[in-house]
């Protein structure tokens, strides 16, 4: 039995669906998921379509072909089909804040992330022994205002020659430059320790401890050129009230930050992310 | 342009999909809206469809014939088709306590209810001067051990009278009979002032506050004949402490009570639910 | 059996809670009630006490001036001393939505809230016959850029006239200037339609659909004379979706807004708020 | 700086407050927290106070003595005064889920939580390379139904050995018998993957799952020698739907589970939780 998910966007026209699902008919699939959604307002089409197809016989690369040549091109969908076969992988990028990376990291090791992380890049060093202790690779490259732009190229011939699908900047203190984004579109996850888009940029507790918030936040976001202003994936939130310093509000958004991430990189990895005008469909 | 609501349940079987996507292109309809699940364990396929269609020859009755000769029949669906064009009734049942009464006949007259409210029914006639402040007919049958049968036939007499469709316990303090619920199938919405299935049964606020619970919640369910046990459709919980006393609860819970009856109220209304195995699936 | 409520802030010192419950002790007084709070960055020391007094010969001026001539100066406090004999006088200014109107007002029937309402003013007629059908006098007062002015001189009037003691802005679409906030320095609330200080201003649900977040908030504060940035007294949110368009966002809203700005109502009316630098300690 | 936590309860008479206030005042002590509750219903009073003393020669024994014999004895007082110099000790209880094992292992790592942890022990020897990894010591104590006795006395001697304060079962699959509880009144944290009471026993997201809730939870208590009855310390929830099969369940509720249990085991450490009535206050 094989399985691909199959996503599609495109300009909303009638009969969408079922010349999809016949497609997908007449391939011999079974569609055992499908969700779509439109966009009224902009008047775009989205959908996402999980089929299995048995017998030995099904190659995703002449499905593709096939689809590419009738639909995609007679109703100018843009798509993406991911086959069962291929393992995604993510890449991880931390600084000094372990929650987030031990959260992962358990997940991880008890099989909860469908994906395969080949190593750890940080511009520290204070995470290596947890990067040790999981026996997972870590690099250290320093980031100094002199050494970014090296720094970033030493990042990249990483990425490529582990052949990353995806990168998590988990509480990673960097601002990544477009030398990276622009490889990666929507292709890397942050998480932002406030409820976007409240609370932009640096020490967002201090700042929501001094607004007098009674409930803060955190944001798993795609990385953009703006700053903290990414296509949203996740959000969470808890109460607080006057009775919290700034150190209690920073130990609650823990917990916030490490679930919330979490579940945007299980989001991204399940393919369940659709991403346009800078906002996310997700289709869970 | 007419629009129809279409939803089916039947067993789980391989081009479903692209069978009734298809039959609605055939008579000439666009598909709105589609969402669908398989409950897996059960194999049991669910599909809601909205479906727009220009002119005016559609005749959503024709519709219907056309679709009980072909696919609901080789599929052996369970399936209904609502029209635009009518108006649902749904009839309020109430005792003494007025939170979900205003709140409803507040979003009634807001017209944030799509459906028509012919009459009030209630066992005493503490909520009448409410009725009557939204001039709303306000039916007083008084209920007692003796004379608990008559009532229902009376109350059975006014629901066919007036052609509704759906009852909504709005905080009636009397348990309905089979002879009622016979007729109304998962057509008779609850609110229960738990966290069901916790603290079924009489005074749950003050089992909730001798248990010491750190959350405290709502249920609306479909009534069946045993207690407190129907299909849920809305749950809602919030948070208390060993500060609330049974009089906090009793506050705290009112605003959930009001919340999750109109939603449930809204759900129903909008044709969303659908019940099968004692359970809801909720397409919203 | 009398009862007083005892609001204090001040420069934090050793010995503060005993001086004043020893002080109560002195009166004859029973405390039911204390709670306290530090703000150990600005080292400023709070208190809420409740105390019963027995016999008729308590007098609650009596005393404040016992207080205010020993504690309160040697402690150089901010204090006032609320008794249970005088009713709060809340006036309600509305302009054309109707949610929080009605909530607030169901409320206020039930008896669920401890305060008076003597009068209702608006921008507009529409929401006159709600007043009617609750029997609460409403006066129609339209504002235009040129006859602002008199409109709040009339408003101020009335509040005198009325005597009272707080204002709530149950979604009036007017800005309040000075002459009114400075009469009514943080006795004013007001409900946003966003989780601030996320979405000031005009249409936030439109800026939140835009921006695609995953959960709507709605805020009730104290005005101040910078727009949506005075005290936040309550917050609360509810998850929203891709799938849900602004009118969706629109209506989930309004349940969070009634909800939250009813909640502040009470903290309010029960005391329970002390305002300092811009932020609140509620004493719940 | 020497610093006390004081917890008191005993039966509510004026006065208690100033007398306990003042007490401390003699002493020399600063507070710097003071929380107090009634329970009105069963008339109890209960308090938490925090002090500072400065200089060397506060003494936490003759401080006990001295509150020994004069306020506990008069108000007949159940109190304990815990030492900011004396570290709490927690055993950890496993068998083969480790989610819960690594939040908390992560969190005694990052030095998030205020306690130490000698050992951890399992019935399996799934989790070790978990201890080891963090570099705890691991005792595999096999239980079956004829070995149950032996083990918990071997679990015992361990536990007295190392002088725990606590244990922590982070999802131990095993009952524990009088004979520990006896020994640990209110010192064994539970976390029960469901929304207690709702689902005792086995297998809770079975049965949620079959109920169809539209809210799933997660409940941290105190282990009484009544299944999932004892004392709830902390609880939370988290929104399902039709959509979510079993595995769905279990994989949200373990990010539940994992957040409720650290949450309570940080309430515990902190000393923030007094027990009476098979109830709790906390004091947070």
């Amino acid at each position: 039995m094989k399985k691909i998910t199959l996503l599609i966007h495109c300009k909303d026209r009638p009969n969408i669906i079922a010349r999809v699902t016949n497609f997908i008919a007449d391939q011999g699939g079974n569609i055992v998921y499908l969700d779509q959604h439109v966009d009224r307002e902009q008047n775009i089409f989205f959908m996402r379509l999980e089929a299995e197809f048995e017998g030995t016989e099904f190659s995703s690369e002449q499905f593709k072909d096939s689809f590419k040549n009738t639909l995609a091109e007679s109703f100018k969908m843009k798509w993406r089909v991911y086959s069962s076969e291929s393992q995604t992988k993510m890449a991880l990028f931390v600084s000094k804040y372990d929650h987030c990376l031990y959260d992962l990291l358990g997940r991880y090791h008890s099989g909860e992330l469908p994906l395969e992380i080949p190593f750890i890049i940080s511009n520290h060093n204070d995470l290596k022994s947890i990067a040790d202790r999981f026996n997972i690779p870590f690099y250290h490259i320093p980031v100094t205002k002199d050494t970014k732009e090296k720094a970033e190229e030493k990042q990249l011939e990483l990425l490529k020659e582990h052949g990353i699908d995806f990168i998590v900047l988990a509480r990673y203190m960097q601002i990544v430059t477009s030398k990276i984004i622009s490889e990666y579109p929507n292709k890397i996850i942050n998480i932002h320790h406030s409820f976007l888009p409240a609370f932009v940029g640096a020490k967002p507790y201090h700042s929501a401890f001094k607004r007098g918030v009674k409930i803060i936040g955190a944001t798993s976001h795609y990385v953009t050129e703006a700053l903290d202003a990414g296509p949203i994936i996740e959000q969470d939130v808890t109460r607080v009230s006057h009775s919290h310093n700034i150190h209690d509000l920073i130990s609650k958004g823990r917990d916030l930050e490490k679930i919330v991430l979490s579940n945007a990189v299980k989001l991204h990895a399940q393919r369940k992310v659709m991403v346009y005008n800078n906002k996310t469909v997700i289709f869970s």
